[in-house]
């Protein structure tokens, strides 16, 4: 008998019918002798009406409210869970984040898990008993609700698994797992039955959205052995079919797996903006003066590159979400570009990013050039380069993005196991 | 600057326009230098939205997880009506009932409070915020969510003014205030500018359902001056005027209005079923061997009536819901007829109760034959009668029923103040 943590998000909570369907998957679990707790999301569409009502109201919400406010769509999701629970005989309870209590510091909408008390949970599955607690939120230290941010039930549910110390923690989703890329852009995209933790956090921030990178940063710090599976298959399949499906998210532990591959996938982020100050004076603290009005004003900055500068002056680029764009460059101009004596400002609104991402890239010199002469035999222009340790990402002009992603599927040998 | 209570029902915070109503309502209570809390209902529809979810789901769902499910409404409640404050300019903070903490017994769906801690809500009403509280729910000693019944809100509200001994309890409402009796059936019908808890009583509980009958219990035996009063008016009206306005229930202190009508209200209940049980054997527990088995089919029983028998038979009579008139005469006839020998059981579905409500008529002899002659003025023939200290209810047939109230009305003489 293990503990096991199941996570299903808001699609597979989204009707009478699939929470239904997740009490019976759940059972079939139990049944088999498992200890269970469950962290199901707020049925789809909830959250955004809820946050809809509010912003309806004020154009500036407190963020204590909106946490009041968006904790009740889970909260509605775990008593619907156990009643459904219940209805097939199982016996189940469910909790709010505050009667766990999972507790939090008290940064509203993005509040951070501190601890869990798991004394109570504990002696529910003791007594034979499911345990269905709210995902994407706690209580903080003055008893005031906080929520997560946005997938924040990926965390809960890992951080469950992780103070309860679960043999494995099970996310349930509306793809099959985490894949080489896109089956959209790539047909020959195929699904990893295994990737490591940094892996999935690169593959993650990069456009792969699987699971919340917050969840995986703590299942990598945890050491909690985490799946991304389907909640679409018949619930009734069998538990080995079922354990054996989707990817399992591991810990990285290098030369272990002789067989690993070097790439573990290409991921892309289709609608990104280059945006170019040139000219600009080379001394210090110029990269804060550029960047810190566009931070003010919300807008994430990703890619960030500083060319070494000659006669004193040196072009400073960076990209933002395409959405962001106009308002960046308006930010520059207003603000940034006299008070920095810079020369110009330019951009180009209409760039992706491309990036071969894998652990065993740590161990293999040539990962990049087989990268850069597979864009160059395709005639891609790299406009940017920028690198970790187990990630290369290139920018280049949005039109050529699906064509370098399966010419670099191909050249890295990922349709293959 | 004294301590004042809001109550807001569903209708009130029905949608965002509404919403933005009752802040501009509580804003200029606020302004006026009163520290106020209120306490508004989930937005209307809501309850029944979340309840039907859970009964798609179970035939049977735990009332535990019921109270989980239904508290989110208010809650989603006073987090939007705190932003619609702040959204105005006023500091204001919302709290779940788990929050103030507002402790109840463990009595899903129908818990009763047992004690209210205004410490936390104290110390924010002296730092000049407006607090908003969730009605209709609580927690019990265990951290469980519970939740107080169907109208519950308003007696949360007048729990919350009693532990704090506020000056007075505002229940806004869509209706303008407690009538002599209602307006749609007879044209003279008027507002009462007041009315004693124990009239207010016998009037709730005969269908002039303005307040939950709870909270005129509590307001009763805690002595809150309690206002029913419409929300629909112009928030911005003068505080004076609205303070004039509805309908003020208090204390019973007789002789202190010499001008106190003896009757105050027609109520009356429109869909009743009368059921006989004759020929019973007249000895010691034929009522619970009767009443037993309807009540254990959760069916309540209104007006009871046992005749002094002769030959050593009686007969039994009393009434239901329509709604459950044909269940009560088959659980009879399957469980009791035969058993306790009872000559035969018959009903008539189609009966309604009329019935004058005054604290007047305990020192007024006379009401009940004013009553009875009006009745037979007008032709109405009387099918049981039953008695209180304060209120004579009479069964009749359905389609005299308008009339009974009009004529009544007329004769007590209730069209003019």
């Amino acid at each position: 008998m293990s503990l096991i943590v199941h996570k299903y998000g808001g699609t597979s909570m989204g009707s009478v019918e699939r929470i239904r369907n997740v009490a019976r998957r759940v059972a079939k679990w139990h049944k088999a002798g498992h200890q269970m707790v469950v962290v199901p999301s707020a049925m789809s569409g909830e959250t955004n009406r809820l946050l809809k009502l509010a912003n309806d109201i004020s154009a500036r919400p407190s963020t204590r409210e909106l946490d009041m406010l968006a904790s009740t769509g889970e909260q509605a999701s775990v008593a619907l869970l156990a009643i459904a629970l219940q209805d097939i005989g199982i016996d189940a309870v469910s909790y709010a984040g505050w009667q766990v209590p999972i507790r939090t510091d008290n940064a509203y909408t993005k509040a951070r898990i501190s601890s869990i008390d798991d004394a109570r949970v504990r002696a529910d599955l003791d007594a034979g008993r499911v345990v269905v607690i709210t995902g994407f939120q706690g209580v903080d230290e003055q008893g005031n609700i906080t929520t997560l941010g946005r997938g924040g039930s990926d965390t809960s549910a890992v951080a469950v698994a992780a103070a309860m110390k679960a043999e494995e923690c099970l996310i349930y989703t509306d793809v099959d797992g985490v894949y080489t890329t896109d089956p959209r852009v790539v047909d020959e995209a195929r699904r990893l039955s295994s990737i490591t933790f940094e892996e999935m956090l690169e593959m993650a921030s990069l456009g792969s959205k699987v699971l919340q990178i917050r969840s995986v940063e703590f299942a990598g710090k945890y050491q909690v052995k985490t799946r991304v599976l389907s909640s679409l298959t018949d619930p009734d399949i069998p538990l080995e079919t079922e354990m054996a499906s989707g990817t399992l998210i591991t810990l990285d532990e290098e030369g272990q797996d002789m067989e690993q591959a070097i790439i573990s996938g290409i991921a892309f982020q289709r609608d990104e903006a280059r945006i170019a100050v040139a000219g600009v004076p080379d001394k210090p603290g110029i990269a804060y003066q550029i960047l810190g009005p566009v931070a003010d004003a919300n807008i994430d900055v990703d890619m960030i590159i500083q060319n070494r500068g000659s006669n004193g002056k040196t072009d400073f680029t960076f990209t933002v979400a395409r959405g962001d764009y106009q308002r960046a460059l308006e930010i520059l101009q207003a603000e940034v570009k006299d008070h920095i004596g810079a020369g110009s400002i330019e951009g180009d609104p209409k760039v992706s990013k491309v990036s071969v991402v894998g652990v065993g890239m740590r161990s293999h010199v040539g990962v990049a050039s087989q990268m850069f002469r597979t864009l160059s035999e395709e005639g891609i222009n790299i406009q940017m380069i920028s690198t970790s340790e187990i990630k290369i990402s290139v920018l280049m002009d949005e039109k050529y993005m699906e064509l370098a992603v399966r010419a670099l599927h191909k050249a890295f040998g990922l349709e293959s196991a």
